[in-house]
């Protein structure tokens, strides 16, 4: 793939986001790996600070310079919100989740978006994994293939998915068709609000199907693969129904 | 795969040995990473008894097995006496070592041998790596693609091996050729000794090139996939010709 673009500036399209992690050796370790694939950016979403001497021992000094510039968020919305494709990982429970691939297949459908989108990587908690309401953000879930036990330590599902980006572009094809920029998860989420309110102003949320109706209205856009521009208008056409509704009532308040 | 060979019948004819490990916690995670890919077989060669602590802290109660079963060896040669296919890992330094591959390409080239051969995948200490001399009982050469920085953690390499042939094996092509069984590492250590002596006795190896030539003839042999009866065969006319110069010796002294 180096041909066309140079394969450390598509990784630098591309993040690990850690969200709240509990032992700070493998925010560390998982430095270590991301910098042994050149992967540059590591976010971590946490509202304790780290432990800085047990994460610097397992970054080592090669990746010390990835924990300085690390930043840290409370809160994962605005974490994500300047990506536009997000990929969470799961481990393997049996439950069908939509969506779901390896990682191998993650990396070459999400391939293409890498020049011209900003795309992370989600990993949750070691005891827990990423709850429903973090996976509400991610467009693609990567679970790793694993035989009967499948709850890998973070690092190491970290090391895998770093593992399989790296050798996707040093190894695959030398071009690729890149696709255009998608919108991001802060456009996305604006509209999600707006999409939202419009649903349940005509009453098709209601208080005991409402999240699992934005949960399939999410996914039904997500695989739509919007740009800013149709994030725009879908916006536009709620805010206007939403202001067509105002109007009505003040009409009919009136009469 | 698993139409001919079930996986994890495949599975059990490979091990993962552990060479020198400095920390118990690294025995532990790769106990760990070992069970989730399905791999039960881990090998200890280490002169002190590790941290038992430490490491179950590590495996989880999930892979406790593993280490409850983990045969210990003071010596290399011991541990890999059984195996007729041993990949040696190393870190990519950029000096060539002949026949190295990424870990991807050596599964690829060794699952053929699985159904009929053990097969052990040797990982050196965390600080240096694998040693020349540990190297030399290997046929197969894997290095881990990276970018500038080469060194990942012990448990980090195992993971990603393990990854490879377990995903290779659950994903990879329903039927394999199986190749025959080759000449394990004591039949082939017992070839080599023969033939160093016998190449020592007609001066071809001197002091000063001798670790050098018989670097080299492992290789040769290496590449030739020797079987138990091509090693015996080799042995037999080593074994000869030593007897024979011992006779004319004897011959040419009562002359």
């Amino acid at each position: 793939m180096s041909d066309l673009y140079p394969v450390s500036e598509l990784l630098s399209h591309l993040a690990i986001i850690l969200v709240r992690p509990k032992f700070s050796e493998n925010i560390g370790a998982a430095a270590r790996v991301a910098c042994n694939m050149g992967i540059e950016r590591l976010i971590l979403v946490r509202d304790q600070p780290p432990d800085r001497e047990a994460m610097a021992k397992l970054a080592t000094h090669k990746a010390a310079h990835i924990l300085e510039t690390m930043p840290v968020y409370d809160d994962l919305a605005a974490a994500v919100a300047p990506f536009s494709l997000l990929i969470g990982t799961t481990a393997r429970h049996g439950r069908q989740r939509a969506l779901e691939r390896g990682p191998r297949e993650v990396v070459e459908a999400v391939l293409p978006d890498l020049p011209q989108n900003e795309v992370a990587i989600l990993f949750g908690p070691e005891d827990a994994g990423l709850t429903n309401d973090d996976l509400k953000y991610c467009q693609l879930l990567s679970s790793i293939p694993t035989a009967g036990f499948s709850s890998l330590n973070l690092a190491q599902a970290v090391a895998i998915h770093c593992y399989e980006f790296f050798y996707a572009l040093e190894y695959a094809p030398k071009v690729i068709a890149p696709r255009p920029r998608l919108a991001d998860s802060h456009e996305l989420e604006g509209m999600y609000a707006h999409v939202e309110e419009a649903l349940a102003r005509i009453d098709f949320l209601q208080e005991t199907n409402h999240a699992y109706w934005m949960n399939n209205i999410r996914q039904f856009f997500a695989r739509m693969r919007l740009g800013k521009k149709d994030a725009k208008i879908i916006r536009g056409i709620c805010r206007q129904f939403l202001w067509h509704q105002e109007q009505k009532a003040v009409t009919d308040k009136r009469r």
